[in-house]
């Protein structure tokens, strides 16, 4: 069992009605605010009046930046940066998904540096600061309200990379259940893939850690599975949207991890898919995950999905850990394609063959990728042939 | 469902071999430390010479205060207020048990203040700051480590009170499972009590809350279910303790009550025990939470019992709730007095009759203890005699 460090100091209201602490925490941090926001959905629900206003009444100067995009470009990030030199920014407010959130993060990062800030990537720049980001989650996904990480594409080079770095954690979070209201039922969907998968890299580990954290990600599980089906049924229904909501910042917040070193596995895979296709997220990950979990069942790696089989779906515990295994991956399929009514193959998406060596390659790094089970380019191939 | 704030900004350093990071954390806070500690047991098992030898090689000056007692005592946290004002002390790091670690979180705060810090108790003095606190644990019991509450005695007036303030949060703390190998059984037997009884306090609740929480909590439960009766066979079961240790901390920083307002039951009663008899906190939760138990089932609450026993406990969940429930508190005595092995009455610790009107009366602070069920005076006594 490794040691760690455990450090999430993000301060989270929520519930609905707590954005009138928004200008006292805004305050904290300075007083001239960059609002940054996507396509303007926030306009038509009435939250960005509700934000602004709250940033007036607080007496702040404010900037904005919306049309960040989903799966979000550097040149988001670049234009931020700009912002926040020209302007002398103080502290930025993300208001929005997981990809204004992830944007923003690094927009503030940008702006302490000279450099273009896609060498954050490219060059793994170090990232020693960031301007303070506050964040209004839309959605229910990504976690990154209260995470350290963002994920940014880039058109150019084809290139979609996640990193993680401590100063980019948000300072506080308003989580309100209602704001995800207005989601769509295949985005709460495909919310709810990414955060099972968020759990199942952590979880599909074969290292001695902690029990107590494995529970937990059983619980989270189980409660995805619950409510996600009575959110797309019933978009208002408060519990379900406060159980996805809290679920989705502490399924990926750093909790969960322990001591835990195993890279992720179907995160990267499913990067180089939505580098080049531009599609959903969580529905890559779907699709991916059960083909990966197939992948890598052998007498070796039984016992995991024997215990996620019986203590997150309910297997007869009496039955043999292969039939429990197998078992649980249909489960999980069903969960993914009946229940949340996603699509189940790569075909049915438009992604073709043709691409899969070049993106398998980049997927392990044109090496090997130390997952749950190490993968390397063929083996990487052979999953997205599964997905077919 | 009630709105919340999360905001548990502790850093938390899990692990063996953690402890190099010492001098650096407590250098952020300053120069001058007072080191606290109980018994003296950390100078058999080498832990204090290992805290003494980072504190030095950081260049701290340092400063101790030695002896503080279980249940501990007012006068402990007077001493240590007159050392952080006459020594100018700049940050306190309390190396031991919950009682050490409590009655140094208010020293830290008595040290900000003019008045004696009995006025904390006795007139609920604010509690506006109070300096840095850094924790290095030996039991996984009270979660002092995570939360900013602290529990003191005052044997003149026969008072145990138990107070939260933000100020109080520890900045760092340092859990290394090792530390609490030399844990006796049977304190390692009232430290699983003491964890269980935090979290049902909070699980025992019929308002609606977030489901994720309770699967959180059954997680935990079951965590302590399994590993208490190891690390009573084993003392030295690295997974064992640190399970345990985990747990405890998460057990009652907060997170479990998400918007939750009820009370606490078990714990006031208990405390009324202790502040007269000085028998083990745990212990007397042990006692209590199963009578308590019978006491609040009807049918107004009988789901939360069946819940709890189906899935804690593994209770068939095909059977009568009121079946399941009764089963429940049956398998909770078993653990506690069977598995765990401590005593089951008040008869068997010295607890008499003579004062239940009294503590009773103290423990509903002469009206009605708002929590699972209310509980007047009668219903507290009650409940003593069926401990008995």
């Amino acid at each position: 069992m490794n040691s760690f460090v455990y450090d999430i100091p993000v301060k989270v209201y929520f519930g609905e009605n707590q954005l009138s602490h928004l200008g006292e925490e805004l305050s904290r941090y300075g007083k001239r605010v960059l609002l940054t926001y996507g396509g303007g959905s926030i306009k038509k629900t009435g939250l960005y009046d509700a934000v602004v206003s709250e940033i007036k009444k607080a007496g702040l100067e404010f900037y904005e930046l919306s049309g960040i995009a989903p799966n979000p470009r550097i040149e988001s990030v670049r234009e931020g940066v700009e912002i926040c030199k020209r302007e002398n920014i103080d502290v930025l407010l993300a208001v929005g998904g997981g990809s204004t959130l992830d944007a923003t993060k690094w927009m503030a990062a940008g702006a302490c540096v000279e450099h273009d800030p896609w060498e954050f990537f490219s060059q793994w720049a170090p990232v020693e600061k960031a301007l303070p980001v506050l964040t209004v989650p839309t959605l229910a996904a990504t976690g990154s309200e209260m995470d350290a990480g963002g994920v940014i594409s880039n058109p150019e080079t084809q290139d979609k990379i996640g990193r993680v770095a401590k100063p980019l954690l948000p300072k506080v979070s308003f989580l309100d259940p209602t704001n995800t209201y207005t989601v769509s039922p295949y985005q709460t969907a495909c919310g709810a893939a990414d955060m099972m998968s968020h759990i199942m890299e952590v979880y599909f580990n074969m290292e001695t850690d902690l029990y107590m954290l494995d529970c937990f990600m059983e619980g989270m599980m189980k409660t995805i599975i619950k409510y996600a089906p009575i959110a797309m049924k019933e978009p208002e229904n408060y519990e379900a949207r406060a159980n996805l909501m809290w679920t989705s910042s502490w399924a990926i917040n750093g909790f969960t991890h322990g001591g835990k070193q195993q890279e992720w596995s179907c995160h990267p895979m499913e990067h180089e898919l939505s580098a080049i296709y531009d599609i959903t997220h969580g529905l890559g990950l779907a699709i991916l995950t059960p083909r990966w979990m197939e992948y890598c069942l052998d007498e070796t790696t039984v016992s995991k999905y024997y215990q996620f089989g019986v203590n997150v779906f309910g297997i007869d515990a009496s039955l043999e850990p292969m039939a429990v295994a197998k078992e649980s991956i249909e489960w999980l399929s069903k969960f993914f394609f009946e229940t949340l009514g996603l699509k189940r193959t790569f075909t049915e998406v438009g992604i073709e063959k043709k691409n899969f060596a070049v993106m398998a390659k980049k997927a392990c790094g044109g090496d090997v990728l130390l997952g749950f089970k190490p993968l390397r380019q063929q083996d990487i191939e052979q999953i997205f042939e599964m997905c077919l």
